[in-house]
């Protein structure tokens, strides 16, 4: 390996979410490692658990990985780390935060087969030195505790990597922005700025967190019944909030959902949630106190099948049964793509006669990232050399980019970056190198980390259309002729009870075509049989039912 | 068949959309049908082409149809009439307004093996009497043109359906909203109001038509290369709005899009668009033109995937390749599903450096539904005794009815229903029947009207998840041994090239299982051996890999 002077920086992670799930910075043949997330499947990747970042690049450079920080608890900076620690080894020295490396052990409890980690708790404030980088945590508002932005002293220049975050002069159960730290750093000669651009293209400033608060207690304030509140599993601060407002209306609360239980479990350990001696109650024992004492804190403001809400929803919870005096509160926003569910859960609340709040009837939601005029603010606390985008979709990065122009940063110090791409930067310029590194996606689906690919997804995605037609024919090999009915099994094509006909003239047309291709005599050529039954059914299929089923044909010679 | 001297109200759509695709008024044994439309599947419909009304209800009654008026040409309201009519029989009396008809009949020709319809157009102030109905139609501003409000005497009392419609003051080529001619209306002592209730969430007040018209322009002034522009293949006024723009600003203009263009095509036929002689050109001229000269209107501002923007996008168009001087315009909402498709054609868009603008940007799309405000004001102007919410999902359809309870019309004088819920009208007082009709979804695919149904729908979800896994085994039926190695064919769980070893492993699980089925000796239980491959081998490769594909066991006796 030729050692680099330059910086180079390599977004690892999936299409257009640059670096918001694994990033690596590379000076001097060293490498360190910011986050090892992964990210959910597109919808055109039906049975495909997750993504995770393509670490092709890194193979046979493991012994140069000085190290990895972890910037903040979301699964989409630390959930890769069991499907990649093993391939990077697990001697590499992690650093995070303290509910950060909690939230990573715990989850690495799901996976007893791996190394033990080498992982070191930071506070913010705190510098570690991994040569030739320096990193210097600082703390960031986001709407989960111990997020850290990154400043990295490096042998070309000085950086700054906000994380996800947003400014917040007012937040509840936290700290608000430090903006005298930001300035303080922004006086270090910052080379290069990569800022968060997920709230990139929203024109305003995010809500604080105070504004929220003050609207969930209009709700809590006016509740007859009981309170049932969904969020995201990982939104510590607003389960914080909710178990304050409820203690304060004399409410006991029961967090019920996998993923929150695990959470509320480590944040009340670590002492990220506080709470008084009794509030805190198993979903069992709510039907031990008044409705008007009860708040249910719950996963599934998203419309998952089979999350908390759904289930009450559906009438299904083993312990809750709506009813008409029961308040329901989504405080969360809808991630894209799940409009359709969410809606679906509404009107099955509604059709219980419970009151609904949700995000667009109230300000009772507030993201966790800076907007246009936040974005904006900080550049000019951080005045940097060079900008580049990170964490959004391409369109946030490249509007990231404009207000950068609009704030005076020249075009040519502006890269904007997909994943796959190199950022190269010295103290005298910045751009993306030619050459690519490999950045396809690894799905992980089950057991199998890698191995579902462009065939077997297009596989599924026919399947799942017109379903499938598998031809079974025995022929006699001496004969050529077919020997009995053709045999057919077909799934999530017709309704085969009721296309008794249409299966009859299939085997019919079965038969001739094996026939025609077997009569001549000689040998018969099998490969061209079976594309034959393929092709020809195929039309018949589609001439009769306009559907294209996935045909498969078997032949078998006795 | 009893005749009812109340009236009653039969919403055949689908779930949660009351009334919007297809709706009955029943009286003295007699019916009147408005609308038949169609709507487009659920995302846990893979294959489904859409959606059409069950008319279960109507088996045995259709000599009781006296006719079916039609409120505007969008298929929501149309496009299921090619699937109804044949059952429902051509004979009975359409009524449309123009361009409405013209959309019928153009659509008709797709379906030449259907009867010639028998459709009468309408203007708005025409009455037509129905016995024993007499519909009135009034204009109603929608974002398509024709589209019409009903009043309607019956036995029982005055009726009106809004239809979808907003008030817009200021639209632009069309006439405004004529609320002299509601007010009129209100004072025919009107006994139920149904309304439509898209947008009873939206707090305020739809937005101008002229408001758009100006945001368009601003873009049009400043654009330096083509301006591609995407829309509604249907939102024939913004199509209007776009010709009248570049003929301002000395363009040509492009159509394209099938959709689009057959509707541009009915419309300037019938003076619908307007536009000067030498302004339409074909796609394939786009290359006379300097680029300052070009508008391209097309479709596929929701992402879909073979439409004319994504083609653009992707580099796939015949005629357009995209320069960084062009603009691309978004005037359309995303409809609810389509997020992240869209943000991936946004993305694509950005990567060919082109400027985007979109409806979250500038207000350059505006819809078609009245907002609170709007459905506030309508209440007023005609004082119902009573109120029906219709058109929109249920959490829709409960806070427009909150609206009217805050508007003094009392509880018990409002009613929400859902599809296939009769509502009771007489003088006196308004209510859901005890009794349902036949309501559940009938899905259309390919040539197959309500043939796929729950199982289908289901083995098409388990194939698209973890795919499926054929096992053919040729026994011996002397001996029950297998004869040669069992057969596997799989599709869309592993790639198959990469796990050989699970192959030779499942082949020779399966051996074991069916010798131990068989090897005993005496009559062999087929079926038995069959459902132990099913399950073993099930939990053989869910253990191997976590995926559960669909097994299906074929048992050849030679």
């Amino acid at each position: 390996m030729i050692k680099q002077n330059n910086l180079r920086i390599i977004p690892l992670s999936g299409l257009g979410e640059v670096g918001r799930n694994m990033m690596c910075l590379e000076v001097q043949g060293k490498i360190l490692i910011i986050d090892m997330g992964f990210r959910m499947p597109e919808e055109d990747m039906p049975g495909v658990d997750f993504i995770i970042p393509n670490i092709a690049y890194l193979k046979g450079k493991e012994k140069n990985i000085v190290g990895a920080v972890f910037t903040h608890g979301h699964y989409d900076h630390i959930g890769a780390i069991p499907y990649l620690i093993d391939k990077l080894g697990a001697r590499i020295p992690f650093f995070a935060g303290g509910l950060t490396k909690a939230i990573i052990l715990k989850r690495q409890e799901d996976f007893p087969h791996l190394p033990k980690l080498n992982i070191t708790a930071i506070q913010s404030g705190d510098r570690v030195k991994l040569e030739p980088f320096m990193i210097e945590f600082f703390r960031q508002n986001h709407n989960i505790s111990d997020s850290m932005g990154l400043f990295i002293q490096t042998p070309v220049g000085n950086i700054i990597h906000t994380s996800d975050f947003k400014f917040d002069s007012t937040p509840v159960y936290d700290k608000p922005t430090d903006f005298k730290k930001l300035e303080e750093i922004g006086k270090r000669d910052i080379l290069l700025l990569m800022s968060d651009s997920t709230g990139a293209e929203e024109q305003s400033h995010s809500l604080s967190e105070k504004t929220i608060m003050e609207n969930l207690e209009i709700i809590f304030k006016s509740a007859k019944g009981r309170v049932i509140a969904a969020t995201f599993g990982s939104l510590i601060n607003r389960i914080q909030q909710l178990i304050a407002l409820s203690e304060k209306y004399g409410r006991r609360v029961a967090v019920d959902g996998y993923s929150m239980k695990t959470n509320v479990e480590i944040c009340k350990k670590l002492g990220y949630i506080k709470s008084q001696k009794n509030t805190l109650i198993g979903v069992n024992q709510i039907g031990n106190y008044p409705d008007s004492k009860i708040t249910l804190v719950g996963t599934g403001a998203q419309g998952e099948g089979q999350a908390v809400l759904m289930r009450i929803a559906n009438g299904e919870h083993r312990f809750v049964r709506l009813k008409k005096e029961d308040t329901v509160i989504f405080s969360s926003s809808v991630v894209p793509g799940n409009e359709r569910t969410v809606q679906f859960l509404k009107d099955q609340l509604y059709r219980n006669g419970v009151k609904v709040f949700h995000y667009k009837m109230m300000d009772i939601h507030a993201g966790g990232h800076a907007q246009r005029e936040e974005l904006g603010e900080l550049m000019k606390i951080i005045n940097p050399k060079f900008f580049m985008p990170i964490h959004g979709q391409y369109s946030m990065l490249v509007n990231h980019a404009e207000l950068a122009e609009s704030q005076g940063i020249p075009t040519k110090n502006i890269v904007v970056a997909e994943s796959g791409q190199v950022v190269n930067v010295s103290r005298e310029k910045i751009y993306l190198e030619k050459k690519e590194v490999e950045s396809n996606y690894v799905m992980v689906d089950g057991l199998g980390v890698g191995d579902v690919g462009e065939v077997v997804l297009r596989d599924r995605q026919t399947l799942s259309k017109d379903g499938m037609f598998v031809v079974v024919v025995v022929i006699d090999r001496r004969t050529g002729k077919v020997g009995g009915s053709p045999d057919i099994i077909s799934r999530g094509f017709v309704y085969l009870r009721e296309s008794k006909e249409l299966l009859r003239d299939t085997r019919r047309k079965v038969i001739e075509i094996v026939e025609r291709s077997t009569g001549s005599g000689g040998a018969v050529n099998w490969v061209y049989v079976k594309d034959e039954i393929r092709n020809k059914i195929g039309d018949f299929l589609y001439f009769r039912t306009q559907r294209r089923p996935m045909i498969l044909p078997v032949v078998i010679e006795v």
